[in-house]
């Protein structure tokens, strides 16, 4: 069902999960498109981001930086939305936005939250490489990871929306990279069209032989976004003076209990010691303020220059937003997440 | 059995100790005083400092940043050593030095390794105050903990040799300090001689309350030298930006097997993660060359000031050196402990 222009189709958190999301645990509604008051703006959404954090913000108590969706209420997520009316001076109808209008077709905006795109052509890097996922990488990497020329960068989710990005700016830095994902394809596509140095198939039963002989010279900066069996296989291969910035464990998202044992704090707190390990966890939201500008300046002449790329693996239609979440936290996107809701 | 002018006492690891160490993974022998070759002196330790990290290098595999002791080999240790033969320029009979002569009453040296103390008055302190522990207070927690004025910081074995100096330059840096020890006359003397501002019994039933009860404005630093129960209770009480130096496990340190689960990992690096925390280790041989002088000059103006004060535990007799730093692993000293081998 494409959207229309008389009915908002919103998509609601149905029930906290217990483990990976089912499409149970979602509810599309349909209402009337709702009415901007004074100083508001109508926005239509043109595509919606989907993000593992989101994966977080479905708990019935949150992640602590960002507030969790209340039962019944829309999913939230950043949106590149059209404006279709306006009430508020400095934003006109037919207006391009970047916007957190959520799982919807249609949302109001006081206009604080917006950022005018312009005429921004393929307007959905907003929400990827030039957006809060290339961000992510851009700070995770260049303020945590402090990657050295030479120096070996590790990073999984190699062909996600931040991996991808990390990957492809250690590369610039000088660093040899060494990227993870799932299967043939994706590790191809890492060496191939990211020009990572190599990249290791998460599914080979030899994944960790595999990784450790990929890094001959250990590994000096290791981008965390997966945790898991991935953390253990890099564990022992990390360098004296490591950095381990700490941006997501997809891998435990999902956990719906605390996992059995062993206890594999201590091993891992023995290694940061002993190996002056600095494991650094960030949130991208406080970092807007003061690295914003300097992202959008470099990453934009890196696009421009295609130095990066980031390819996005886009889903017709908000109704599948739910399907395409769910395999987001299975890995089986390839590449930037994006639903195209609407086309204009 | 004191020392003597013609025989060397030493004491050998004797086994890998598996667990907490026993009598039996020492052994004392009696061999002949080693003579001085040209351009070596020979040493009669005073003093020998007893520290945690020795259990590491007890180890058959070391933790990598020193070798570990070979069985049948002399334990190491830092020494207040008195030259009494010099066949080297520089260094003359009756001179005081630190040294690392290891567990033994003699030792011979190329100087290399020695520094001199002049006349210093109360020459174990070259062990202790103004020694290796206090120096790896003053790295850990100036340079990675970087406590503010009014921020709240942690630290467990607070009547230690490390933990003691923690608490009172953050104190001196205008931080609250809540000390963590084993008992109620341990945590009186924290308060009431060093000046913390409350300490916690590790042993009371309560514990955890007790610390979240001392620590209502959170914890922005947690120096890490204990590990196991009191990093559970901290955990919870970090705040958003809270910084962890990481400097020792005690608790793990006789771990014979990887522990039984649950895994706590996942729920540190999601601790990590959104609250932004630095966890960062360090190994204070790697600071010498360019924070040791300015550890100097402040903790020397500190001590004579009275500022800092450090209680020393003087265990009487090489002889009793095993059964002391297995007490010291199981927390039963009480401020920095030393060996008093030799008088003069």
């Amino acid at each position: 069902m494409p959207q229309q222009n008389d009915v908002n189709r919103r998509i609601l958190l149905a029930a906290h999960p217990r483990g990976l999301p089912t499409p149970a645990d979602f509810r599309l509604e349909e209402t009337a498109v709702p009415v901007p008051g004074d100083g508001q703006v109508l926005l239509r959404t043109l595509y919606l981001s989907l993000d593992p954090y989101m994966r977080n913000l479905m708990e019935e108590i949150g992640p602590g930086y960002a507030p969790p969706v209340p039962l019944g209420a829309p999913m939230v997520g950043g949106t590149v939305s059209r404006v279709v009316q306006s009430h508020r001076e400095g934003l006109r109808t037919g207006d391009l936005v970047l916007a957190n209008a959520g799982w919807q077709d249609y949302a109001l905006s006081d206009g604080s939250d917006l950022t005018p795109l312009g005429d921004m052509p393929q307007p959905s890097r907003a929400l990827g490489g030039l957006g809060m996922p290339a961000f992510t990488a851009y700070v995770g990497l260049l303020d945590i990871g402090q990657p050295r020329a030479g120096e070996t960068v590790v990073v999984a989710a190699a062909t996600g929306a931040v991996g991808s990005v990390v990957g492809q700016i250690a590369r610039l830095k000088g660093a040899r990279v060494v990227g993870i994902a799932g299967g043939a394809d994706k590790c191809r596509h890492a060496v191939e069209v990211l020009g990572f140095d190599a990249c290791i198939d998460r599914n080979d039963p030899a994944f960790a032989q595999l990784l450790a002989d990929a890094c001959r010279d250990g590994i000096d900066v290791y981008f965390e976004n997966v945790g898991g069996a991935v953390f253990d296989a890099v564990l022992p291969l990390l360098n004296v003076g490591a950095r381990v910035p700490v941006c997501g464990f997809i891998a435990h998202y999902n956990d719906a209990d605390v996992p059995a044992g062993p206890d594999r704090l201590p091993r891992v707190t023995a290694a940061i010691l002993q190996k002056r390990i600095c494991m650094q966890g960030f949130i991208i939201l406080d970092h807007y303020a003061t690295r914003y500008d300097a992202f959008r300046r470099d990453m934009a002449a890196w696009l421009a220059a295609g130095q990066v790329t980031l390819r996005e693996d886009v889903v017709d239609g908000l109704e599948n937003a739910p399907a395409a979440f769910i395999g987001l936290l299975q890995g089986r996107n390839f590449g930037k997440l994006v639903v195209l809701v609407a086309d204009r």
